[in-house]
C-alpha cells in the first residue's frame, strides 16, 4: 500500500488532496465541492464563530466533510469544537497552537486529528500529542503562516514523524506542485489558493480577478489586517496577502495604525462590503502565478490529480 | 530531448547539478569536485576578490568549473570578471543585480550566462538581458536569498521565460528535494548547504559539526553578519545562517549595532579565526535538517543523482 492510499483510506477519500480551511473563505459549498470531486474538503471554522459554522455544515449538506480552526481561538471559545463535532465532520484541523486538550473529545467524535505545523519542532509535538495526519505548512501559503518553506520542511517533517502520514501545503497551485510534494515524501496535499480561485469559494468576484492576474512577487505579509480585525496573533505568524494601499501604508507589525484606527476600522468595513481590493485583503499565497480560471473545485480535484498522475508516471530522465 | 539533457548540452555535462558558489566556502577544491563528479561546480567568487579568485581558480587546475559572483559588487569591480574569465570559466553566474553590462563579455569569453534570480519579474528581465540559464532561486537557501519559497517560485518562472533552462535551488538538500524540482519543471538542481557539508567544503570543522545537528528550524534572516563586515545590500535580500549568539542580540537589521562596531568587529574577526560558531556565522539554509555527513563532493554528485532518478523511476501511484 503506497502511503497516498494510506491517507485515502485513513480520510477515507479516494484522491489525497484537501482544501484549506480558508476562513471565512472555504464555507460549507467548498468544502462539500471538493469532497464530491474526490477529495476531502475543510470547512473554514477560523476564529470560531458558532453561527457562521452552523450554517457552512448546513450547505455542506449530505456531503462528508471536515472543518479547521485556528487553535489558539479556539483555546478561548472550546465550546465551538463540540458544535463542530455535533455535525460529524470526518476530520479537525488545528493549526497555531497545541493541540493537546482537543485530541480526545476530536477521537471520541469519531473524527481524524489533522495537525498543521510550521515547523519541525512543531510536528515532533503534534505527533506526540496524538494527531493521526501531519500538515507541513510551509510560508508560502496564502492567509497565515510560519517561516519555513515548504520544499524543505516537509521532508524534514516527514523523516520526523515516520511513520505518522505528512500531507504539504503552502505554495502548491497547479499539478507540478502536487507531484513534487510526492516526491518529498508527503502522502497528500492541501490546497489553498488554487480553491480561492474556485466558482464554489466565498472571495468576492473582484478578489477572484485579482488572483487572476497576480503574481507571487505582489504577495507580502504583515499585520494590518489582523490589527484591522481586532485579532492579536501569537509571535511567529504573519497574514500573507496581495500587496495593497494598506499593507503598503502599514507594512509589517503596522506600527503607527493604533492611533488611527477607529477611522481605518470605519474604511475598512466598508471596503469588504464593496469588495474593494485596494483596501480589503486578497488572501492568496505565492501560488497566486498558477492560477489562470475559476473552475469549479468539484471538476479541479480531479483534473489536478489526473495531471499529477500524469507527470508522476512520465518522470523524465534526468541523465547520468 | 529531455529539458535536462537540454541543460547538460549546454553547460557540458553529465549531470544536471550544480553546486552553488558560496562566497568563501566554494572555492576550487570543491568547485573541481563537483565537476569530477559529472556535475558543474561554481567557484563562490562573491565579493570579487581578485586575490582569493586567482587562487582559487589555480586549485580547481585542470578542472572544468564555473564561477558565481554578488552582481551589484561585480558593479563595483567590473575588471574582476575579465580575471574570472581569464580563466576561462565554463559559465559565469550573477546574482542580486542586472546582468545587462557583463553579457557581452561572457559571451565573448565563450562561457555561459547563468542569472540567478528571487523573483519572476527578475526572471523576466534576465531573460530579456541574454541570460542562457536562470536559477529560481528560493528564500529557503542558505547565504543571501529574496523573499519567495522555491516550491512555487520554480514553476513561476519556468511559466515566465520559457524554453529558457531553469535550475531550481533554495532548500534542495537530498535526493527528494532533487526529484521535487524535476516535477516542477527545473531542469537542473542547485544545491548550497548540502555542499557545505562536504569534505572540500572551505567551513570550519566547527561549523560543519554545527550543520549536522541542526534544523532549518534553528537559521533565521538578518543583517548582523553583513554589517560586521562592512557590506551594505540592497533592499529586497537578507543572510540566512544558523541563529547563534550575534543573530539572537542583533535580530534582523541588526539595530544599534553601529555605536558597537569597532568592538564588535574585533571580537567578530577573532572568532572567524578560531571558528567559533557562538560568534561566526555558520551559513547554511533550511535544507540543514537533511544533511547527515560529509562525504567527498565528487562522491556526493553521483550518489545524489542516481537517488534522484530512483525516486522519479519508481513515482507512486498517488490514486484516482
Amino acid at each position: 500500500m503506497t502511503t497516498a492510499s494510506l491517507l485515502c483510506e485513513r480520510l477515507g477519500i479516494a484522491q489525497p488532496l484537501l482544501s484549506a480551511p480558508m476562513a471565512g473563505v472555504a464555507g460549507g459549498r467548498l468544502a462539500a465541492a471538493v469532497s464530491r470531486g474526490g477529495g476531502l474538503g475543510l470547512i473554514g471554522g477560523g476564529y470560531a464563530d458558532p453561527q457562521w459554522l452552523r450554517a457552512q455544515f448546513a450547505l455542506a449538506a449530505d456531503a462528508t466533510v471536515g472543518v479547521g480552526f485556528i487553535n489558539w481561538r479556539l483555546d478561548e471559545l472550546p465550546h465551538v469544537l463540540d458544535i463542530a463535532l455535533a455535525a460529524r465532520p470526518r476530520a479537525v484541523l488545528l493549526s497555531f497552537g497545541d493541540i493537546a486538550p482537543y485530541v480526545d473529545a476530536v477521537h471520541d467524535a469519531g473524527a481524524i486529528l489533522i495537525a498543521q505545523v510550521q515547523s519541525v519542532r512543531q510536528a515532533r509535538a503534534a505527533c506526540a500529542a496524538g494527531a493521526d495526519v501531519i500538515i507541513a505548512q510551509g510560508a508560502e501559503a496564502g492567509g497565515h503562516a510560519g517561516l519555513r518553506g515548504t520544499l524543505a520542511l516537509v521532508p524534514a517533517v516527514v523523516d520526523a514523524v515516520a511513520p505518522l502520514p505528512v500531507v504539504a501545503a503552502g505554495g502548491i497551485g497547479d499539478a507540478r506542485g502536487i507531484a513534487a510534494a510526492f516526491m518529498l515524501g508527503a502522502c497528500g496535499v492541501m490546497l489553498g489558493t488554487r480553491f480561492y480561485g474556485s466558482r464554489e469559494a466565498l472571495a468576492t468576484p473582484a478578489a477572484q480577478q485579482a488572483l487572476l492576474t497576480a503574481s507571487g512577487d505582489e504577495t507580502v505579509r504583515g499585520a494590518v489586517f489582523d490589527r484591522l480585525r481586532g485579532w492579536t496573533w501569537p509571535a511567529g505568524y504573519s497574514l500573507r496577502t496581495l500587496a495593497n494601499d494598506m499593507t503598503a501604508r502599514w507594512p509589517d507589525q503596522a506600527t503607527g495604525l493604533s492611533a488611527e484606527l477607529p477611522a481605518q476600522r470605519a474604511d475598512f468595513e466598508r471596503a469588504l462590503g464593496q469588495g474593494d481590493t485596494r483596501i480589503a485583503p486578497v488572501i492568496v499565497g505565492e501560488a497566486a502565478d498558477l492560477i489562470h480560471d475559476l473552475p469549479s473545485a468539484q471538476d479541479l480535484v480531479g483534473r489536478l490529480m489526473a495531471e499529477a498522475r500524469e507527470l508522476l508516471a512520465s518522470a523524465p530522465n534526468v541523465a547520468g
